[in-house]
């Protein structure tokens, strides 16, 4: 028995109805009103399938099919079912209404798993709903990461903090209950679209993830002082030349790392930015991404960039400055986030079996899955984004169709994870 | 017999009533209605002096005072009486009132002069009326480097284009019989305002000029391709990378070139500038600044620019553009306006005498005896100005007393200058 489109398309259609922008895209932000009647949604719909339901400190919603070993640990699927603002109807949604179909289908056929099986739904995945590096919470709150400090300081549009609209939408937020114990899940599995366009103008119906890339972020700051364009050249403090300095020799570096790294500023601002005066002050902003855990266990890319800094500082007489941007992944920021290799060639052989085109892709989006690879063996299916692969928007669009096929490689995996091996 | 500060105030504070916006500063913009009773009013106070007064081509009105020596070269002398929108009461008009009463001084003193004399008064120096690069017009007209192309093409903030405002002020715009005839003019002095602190501060009455610093303004385009954060380095074609060693290593050659000229980028536009993207599209303006002749016959700083482009092209594999920004000055644009040295010390003495202290200062604003630089023996005069020197807006102030005394300068020096050398 493989996975009903009918069905998924009604789930996500009524999912779509709980937005608080009708006509402009799906706004579901974590801990709103909409969130609330999605989540009541979805756990009536898990209720029909008699799962042991169950809530964490932070209200990620556990639907639980117990299996023949009683305290083995969990196969986990699922993923989550938030939004940004005026964002589309499948980032998210997509992979929570997958996961929620394959449950059905389980049972439905009176499927006999050995190990637990948790359909996981989140919805506190979107880092725009409270700023940068404050998304997927529900995992990072799983693997011990997520800090009350975070959750006391960082608010959201309506200016609340995250604990405070946690408590307005009714959860006692609760961190120490959310942790999971290491080794107590075996597997996580996430279906999600692609959010770009590679599968869709390959005409692929399913992307099995390799790895996603590992982000590092930084902050430079070059103070430097202003004078006019007349000032003596040996008297100036141009925050500017040292910033170019730094990016030059930044770019050489980074290349010089081989083909497992990129790494660049991106943004700079200049103040004041005129061509009548020195330039006072510069901040830049760096990406780093990496591809191979190696690259980040032989390099400290913090080092890295603070001795060119030390260097630029020292040729130009100018206090030049470093800060990491808040990291969501511990203990190796920068680090790739890999997925298990073994269950990807078990796909490829569902795909085949199931006559369905597969490509390997990897690319640089945030995920909950992101987090859990530091934690147990994670997967990622992704279905092709429609319309160039835009997300985040209106426009986002994936077809019923092929989410329904994900499910299905979603299904016949979890089927296979969740038998004892033999 | 000395000038008068009740007159010179007078005819400040008259002036300052021919404005667009009243309780807002002086908006007495070139060939405007307030333009035109500025230009009555003066010309009603040249008629009480029995000046031979007659207009050039571009509007520029001449009050001549015929000498003992017929067909001799002119000692001209007087400044601009156009503002800035919401400007202040002294830039320009403090200089042409200052000559204003001069020639009431040498009128009541019957005072007999060798060389013609004549009052100039002109009324579009300022920039920002027809945008860069287009103020100076009247000393440009008498040099010969104002063309019709510009009055055809650059509009003031109205639309109109600098030739329509002309016209509609009751001009018959003629270049051709604007061009003063090389040697015909014999000198050019004009008081201004300093326009910044440093007066002020030092606390002292009278500013000599020894030059204007000379300006090359340039535009860099750096054309790259954007691509995501983890696009391969060896396909990146990263447009601030190619800036940044483009902005070092000027810095660097600029640097190496001595005390003569200052170089900068100051201002640094990228597109995207944002940290999750290679930037595609850098724009630069580059702002040089000389302050001796020799350094601008020496270097070519075009080529300077280009060569450094050149190599950062083949480095990166990135295109790379180089423009000139509209020139004011021919042949020479980068090079600083000296002035005649010999003056200044005349005026030392002069000041030694009248017991006004006094100091040799610099500075890189425009005038138009930058203009004139190029074509007779020019020098000017500064006053201080107060509230820390600001100008370009209601709050320029410059003390009347202040502007006597530099009239007075004035005075002694066309004295001078208007007598045959025995």
């Amino acid at each position: 028995m493989l996975t009903r489109t009918d069905r998924i398309q009604k789930d996500l259609e009524t999912l779509a109805t709980y937005t608080a922008t009708p006509g402009h895209g799906v706004t579901r932000s974590s801990y709103s009103k909409e969130d609330t009647m999605a989540k009541e949604y979805l756990i009536h719909e898990m209720e029909k399938l008699h799962l042991n339901i169950y809530q964490d400190g932070v209200g990620t919603i556990f639907g639980r099919r117990e299996g023949s070993q009683k305290d083995a640990p969990v196969v986990m699927f699922g993923s989550h079912y938030d939004s940004v603002v005026n964002g589309g109807a499948f980032d998210g949604a997509a992979g929570t209404v997958a996961a929620l179909e394959v449950m059905r289908i389980l049972t439905e056929e009176n499927f006999q798993n050995d190990y637990p099986l948790e359909l996981i739904v989140m919805n506190a995945e979107e880092g725009a709903t409270f700023g940068p590096s404050t998304g997927v919470t529900n995992s990072r709150a799983m693997v011990g990461t997520l800090t009350m400090d975070e959750l006391k300081t960082v608010k959201n549009r309506f200016g609340q903090t995250k604990l405070e609209a946690m408590v307005a939408y009714g959860l006692k937020p609760d961190l120490e209950s959310c942790i999971r114990k290491p080794g107590s899940i075996k597997n996580f599995v996430e279906l999600h679209v692609e959010q770009g366009p590679v599968l869709d103008q390959a005409q692929v119906e399913i992307g099995l993830i390799q790895y996603l890339a590992g982000i590092g972020r930084y902050t430079i700051r070059f103070h430097g002082q202003t004078a006019d364009s007349t000032a003596p050249m040996s008297t100036r403090k141009d925050a500017l030349v040292a910033a170019a300095a730094f990016v030059k020799e930044f770019d050489a570096q980074i290349k010089a790392l081989g083909p497992d790294v990129t790494g660049m500023v991106g943004k700079l601002d200049i103040t004041p930015n005129s061509n009548q005066f020195v330039p006072e002050y510069v901040e830049g902003k760096i990406e780093i991404r990496t591809f191979q855990k190696e690259i980040t266990e032989t390099t400290d890319f913090h080092q890295l960039i603070q001795n060119i800094l030390d260097e630029v500082s020292y040729t130009y007489g100018i206090p030049c400055e470093l800060e990491e941007i808040r990291r969501i992944r511990y203990p190796n920021p920068t680090g790739p986030s890999v997925m298990n290799a073994e269950n990807v060639e078990k796909m490829k052989s569902i795909c085949d079996h199931l006559g369905y085109s597969y490509l390997e892709i990897n690319n640089g989006t945030g995920h909950d899955s992101m987090i859990m690879t530091d934690f147990c063996d994670t997967n990622m299916i992704y279905v092709p984004s429609r319309n160039h692969g835009v997300s985040h928007c209106p426009e986002e669009w994936t077809d019923y169709e092929s989410i329904k096929k994900g499910a299905d490689v979603l299904l016949c995996l979890i089927k296979d994870l969740a038998k004892k091996e033999k």
